[in-house]
């Protein structure tokens, strides 16, 4: 029997989408997750435009193993949003090149996949046909976050998406700030861009004065910032979310 | 008035303590990370033995800006284990750099600093002064065991240590189950590398039987494996973790 490949965890930059000049990926990913990324031939992405054009940076610093048309690149079935995902049989299909012994990289749209992202239901197909699986290091937009905050970095949670409906949201927000407060713990959250200033709005419409928000928006990128401040500060000066780039807030009671 | 440096937080690779032939240190952070570190002359640091380390091996890859013995390096002071870090005001001091317009560098002993490791309250300091704080991508285990474990990575809570005492334990993992039941929430743990044979028994004892549970163990490094799969199926087929390399616990009910 042949030996089995394995399945890579490649994370990308946090830049999709994010102008025009986007920066070096050496800036990102550590030469020993470019180099494991440009030696595969097989691969399983959230969006194949994204893959290859993340490949393509790969490719200029370190030579692909075949031209970016010869890699074979299928996209991950969409999962539904916002709950856990599940083993699937026909996800064991793709694996199908790790069980031919060659290894299979795994890239989601930004970051970690897997985490806030799809692909774990991959992942747990893999471990389920004993094929190992190897998370590369790079960037994650939470973890930044969070270590960006100075918020509890012993204790915290991450929770996705808000609901949409104004009074779920606030109810969702109240009930977070209540549980971090019960075990100090730090609660992340993310939002698509384009509702970043609602989701602010509704954190500072919601949140008691005392309670600290952090936000960090376009974090690799070069407007990155993080603001850390208690909401009645954040009520008195304010700052203004961009639309069209990636924020993650982090409260903590 | 001069501008003002920033605080930035530079992860370190996981494999302190890790052997005799450290891999290069390449394989953990970006280039531009290591770009960053190299070219600065103030740290604060968990451990200045390993921050030396560390730095050499960025030295041999991209030129310091000062020799090792040039540089200022000071320890952050010991936060009492398992507490949230609060703001102190002596913290204040170790930012003088910063407010006399030089960047500072925070890395602790493993990973990103301020997650799972000091460096919080130096970060919130950073805030209260108005100082930008800029995290660093780079590894970090308790991110790369959630993505290797196939568990939920769109909600998942990191809670630091168990009680030592085997019945506070005990209650503490049942609790965790039941939160992970009702939540769908991933829970992530570790434990001191000696204790990590402790805490799988301690696991196996405790939870159910269709629970899953994931365990890395040396991520990035050469021995790295996880095993993600059911408890009883952990409890037929047992794997002994090693006693002097850095764990993570997943578990998922």
């Amino acid at each position: 029997m042949a030996l089995k490949g394995r399945l890579l965890l490649v994370p990308s930059p946090l830049d999709f989408g994010g102008g025009d000049t986007l920066p070096d990926i050496r800036q990102a990913l550590p030469h020993g997750a470019l180099e494991a990324a440009a030696g595969l031939h097989h691969w399983v992405v959230e969006n194949a435009r994204t893959a290859r054009a993340v490949l393509k940076r790969v490719g200029a610093v370190v030579p692909l193993a075949a031209p970016l048309q010869q890699l074979s690149i299928v996209e991950l079935p969409r999962p539904p949003k916002g709950r856990p995902a599940q083993p699937a049989p026909d996800l064991r299909a793709l694996l199908q090149p790790a069980l031919q012994g060659h290894d299979v990289g795994l890239m989601s749209e930004a970051g970690m996949p897997a985490v806030a992202d799809p692909g774990a239901a991959l992942v747990a197909a893999a471990h389920a046909l004993d094929i190992a699986v190897r998370p590369l290091p790079g960037p994650s937009a939470l973890l930044l976050a969070l270590a960006a905050s100075g918020l509890n970095g012993q204790s915290f949670a991450f929770n996705g998406y808000l609901p949409v409906d104004a009074a779920e949201r606030a109810a969702r927000i109240r009930e977070l700030e209540a549980l971090s407060r019960r075990a100090a713990q730090a609660q992340l959250l993310i939002e698509t861009p384009y509702r970043n200033e609602a989701m602010l709005a509704a954190l500072l419409a919601t949140l008691q004065g005392g309670t600290r928000l952090s936000v960090s928006c376009g974090l690799t990128l070069q407007q990155e910032w993080t603001r850390s401040d208690t909401v009645a500060r954040w009520r008195v000066q304010p700052r203004a979310l961009p639309a069209d780039v990636p924020a993650v807030f982090v409260l903590q009671a």
